[in-house]
């Protein structure tokens, strides 16, 4: 049985996995990301996969990343949180290690792997929704990983859901990913026990006395002990997700969407209220089916299983 | 060079047509849809294609039609303006002509036409935009037409731009259609004509002296004319268009969208706010490639053309 490895490249720290053709992760590495300086990430993520080349055939490489990967799968046109602009990665890494390298959205190497080995694998046309900080998106159409003219295709957390809505870090006004994401969550949550503490007991329990100490993981306990104020948080940000997902289907009319994630770690406490909003919102909904809105199955190693299944496809 | 037969089928007229390998159109006929009856419908549709039959070798026919088509393209599920629900056309048509015949909605027959004949046929990933009363769409991705798991993909219509917004046909609110149509366009013109009818004397004399009097080709009229008016309601749609391809780009990344439709018959007049509404709210626009944004080349016989090149793939 073959191996590659996958490469996940975040802000804070580079994982990288040895992988067989069935997704199983042989041996996994972790390094910290050298934040803000560009050239010594590329040279950490060529370390971590020549230490693991060390103790495993292995016959290519998968990196993803968080940012704009060009349509060739070279070069990581922007990053946020990596300080890459137009960064040759696949070359820096292909030098240093002597084995092909593809470059990848992260989000996009997460939902090649929920298609091939995790939720959708029955399916051939789907989307990967990643409920973070952000929005993150993956594309799969026909049984291949859709990429666009520019391979910038699968940003729907940029899409626009509310005219002059709240600012988003990508620079325009009311992208979806600051209504249905973990910062959302965390908006509601703090807007609620500033406004309305006595419906925020729990809540401000959790974060320490003050509304500015709540974060996703306080909201998801909360809500999961029953707490009526974290759950009406997950209500709105759900319901927010579903009515995106029924602009998607009316786009694009997959036969699944597969929610991963952070925040959807709390499993039908955010699916519920999405699931509810999409069918209550899809157009033509008398007259077609539902898409499935399931939860992802591979959890946090999905980008990382993801790449290295992509290494394996011919290029 | 074989032929085949290409129908459009419409709420006021059937227009079939004899197309070659390279989409010119041989002999058209046309015959008045009969309104409200399902199956008078489709024995117009056989009886036009029989009568075309008797002068030309044809060897498949291919029917685009306003609605819903399932993933088999065979059963028109629901077409709002033909009284069709869970119609098989398919069948009907072709127990009486003894062709096989090809089932599509019209606005992905005239995306494919215009992907491979006309406007995008240098791309591979593209979508067709008609702006008509309402808008439709079509998807190519991959030099392939994209239809979806249920074959309803390509309504981005009918995606919500607005929370809580303008009513639409399809029940819902909101939906892009409402604000970027011809329909948007002349709701705009009268409103205008209503409350500012300073600023639309030239719409009200081209309406008839009264507000509802005007419609779409008067605005356009008057647009080309120069009046300021109606370049304001052009303004007004052609920037919610504009608006509306910068979120497909960030789902799907084309190559280049395609703009047809009676409004689009106003060519620059529409495209050129159009544009400039896209290039200004595309999400990491610093980062990336424009669009190209392009008149339909095909004009109003794309759906036929397109119809009839479906008609010709291997099913």
């Amino acid at each position: 049985m073959s191996l590659t490895i996958g490469v996940d490249v975040g802000g804070t720290k580079v994982a990288a996995g040895v992988v067989d053709e069935d997704g199983r992760i042989v041996e996994k590495v972790k390094r910290p990301t050298p934040a803000g300086e560009p050239d010594a990430t590329a040279d950490v993520i060529a370390d971590v996969v020549l230490e693991l080349l060390n103790r495993h055939r292995v016959i290519a490489v998968g990196i993803g990343a968080a940012g704009f990967v060009d349509e060739s799968r070279s070069t990581v046109l922007f990053a946020p949180n990596l300080a890459w602009r137009d960064e040759p990665v696949k070359k820096r890494v292909e030098d240093r290690i002597g084995r092909p390298v593809v470059v990848e959205n992260d989000a996009n190497a997460a939902a090649w792997a929920e298609a091939t080995l995790g939720a959708a694998r029955d399916q051939r046309h789907m989307l990967l929704i990643t409920v973070g900080t952000g929005i993150g998106a993956g594309i799969v159409l026909d049984g291949s990983l859709y990429r666009g003219h520019w391979g910038s295709a699968g940003e729907p957390g940029h899409y626009r859901v509310v005219p002059d809505g709240r600012l988003c870090g990508c620079g325009n006004r009311g992208c979806w990913e600051q209504y249905a994401s973990g910062n959302a969550l965390v908006t509601e949550a703090r807007d609620l026990a500033q406004r309305a503490p006595s419906a925020a007991v729990r809540l401000l329990q959790l974060g320490g006395g003050t509304a500015g100490g709540i974060d996703g993981p306080a909201v998801t306990q909360a809500a999961r002990e029953g707490d009526a104020g974290a759950l009406t948080c997950f209500d709105i940000v759900g319901s927010w997700l579903g009515h995106g997902l029924a602009d998607l289907a009316a786009i694009l009319d997959p036969g699944c969407f597969v929610i991963g994630g952070g925040v959807s770690e709390a499993g039908e406490i955010l699916l519920g209220p999405a699931r509810e909003a999409y069918h209550a919102s899809l157009t033509g909904r008398t007259h077609r089916e539902f898409a499935d809105v399931r939860l992802a199955q591979l959890g946090p190693d999905a980008g990382l299983i993801g790449a290295a299944g992509l290494a394996r496809l011919p290029t």
